[in-house]
């Protein structure tokens, strides 16, 4: 039997209000279209509904920005008050240059816009990324746990550029229940040799793998990886964090 | 119906040598196992594969450093034979730092070591990328269309390293028979505000999507990613490539 797995979007989720039960909403959606949730399944969350059901919004009309944020809002010909909330995430700047603000999140994830997206909710409102993701992660298998009697693993999934490439892809942000490494390291190729390339970015490649059924639009917020092993661990997101001192591009 | 796919992994693929007809290997190790490959299907090829199969492989024994590349293999710690053919595949260096090299390839791509890899090759011997993927990869559709009467997409993927995040993921280095990037400009959200993460690299999510069925070991050297609509193009994959002048990270 060669090995294979499939990718399946939940749809029927609707819109997530702050303080809504997104595992409830998950399950539930889940169920109904005829794909339960089960033992063995990877759940890839967007960022956007994690986000708004914690209710990380804001309110541009709410906030005053700073001097400094001023000032790059000019450079950069935004929104003094975005720009604001963006400097307010991060906790340093990578690139600053042509409109693009390149930052560190308070996480340590490198992105742009410290992930601060305006698509998707109301007008003059602002999404930020979850305060803690992995715990929101790892709330949302407890919940499966609960509601479906099912292990699963989760993945908090955003759109992230890269530099040298076009396109966005999906990468994990959050993760609990499984490995997000896998690691061929002391493994041999069949001519003896140590393999190169010997630790995958597994999380985000399910992230990714999950991004062409969630609907870009938020009409499909989550979707299931299903029929792929996965490693059980209570790592969380932060082994995808490389260590600056290794990190050849900060 | 929700949105849904699969990834399977194509067994059975044994041993390539220079010369050897991938596209024919592939499709009769598919339908051996019971999941021919059909149109609508998108292949995904490893590289290895590939470059084996066209020959792109070099004997280190035969490759005389140049002084460049001793200075070079002397300050990274490596084998200066290998340096002097990392840098004859490059047009450019990114960084030489702490033991790495991140070049450009000639194809426009950035990555270590330009995508120079030893392992799963004879000792002594190491793989190039192949001279042209987007070419490579066409050559399979076309192939796959005379011997099964199927349109495929198809990718040949490599595993790269990104900055800031731990792991390697699959991404595409050749594209045929499908538009790698997804495009959501014009569309608006449920506000009716224009979308901010509006391309995505579709290409580079399903490389991802199939490298946990590819075995790492070079023996699922091909996976098919199947039930997933695609645009037809015939742009290849230098859509890929961010235009150097919009790139903050050069």
């Amino acid at each position: 039997m060669p090995p294979r797995y499939e990718v399946i979007g939940v749809e029927g989720i609707g819109e997530v209000r702050p303080g809504d039960d997104v595992a409830r909403v998950v399950v539930d959606a889940a169920a109904r279209q005829g794909t339960p949730l089960a033992t063995g399944d990877v759940v890839v969350l967007s960022q956007k509904i994690v986000s708004k059901a914690e209710g990380r919004l804001l309110n541009l009309a709410d906030v005053t920005p700073s001097t400094m944020a001023t000032t790059f809002a000019t450079e950069l010909g935004r929104d003094p008050r975005l720009i604001e909330v963006i400097l307010r995430e991060s906790r340093r700047i990578v690139r600053m240059d042509r409109g693009v603000l390149v930052t560190e999140t308070r996480h340590g994830w490198v992105c742009a816009n410290a992930g601060v997206d305006q698509s998707n909710v109301d007008a003059e409102m602002v999404a930020l990324l979850p305060e803690d993701p992995d715990r929101s992660a790892r709330a949302f298998r407890d919940s499966v746990r609960a509601y479906a009697r099912a292990e699963v693993g989760v993945i908090v999934a955003d759109t992230f550029g890269r530099p040298w490439r076009e396109g966005l892809v999906n990468i994990a942000i959050g993760v609990a229940g499984f490995a997000p490494l896998r690691s061929y390291l002391g493994e041999r190729d069949p001519a003896g040799r140590p393999l190169q390339a010997t630790i995958l970015a597994l999380a985000d490649e399910l992230s990714s793998a999950a991004e062409p059924v969630m609907g870009k639009l938020d009409r499909i917020p989550a979707a299931i990886v299903r029929g792929l092993p996965v490693a059980p661990s209570e790592e969380g997101s932060k082994a995808l964090l490389r260590d600056p001192a290794r990190d050849l591009f900060r």
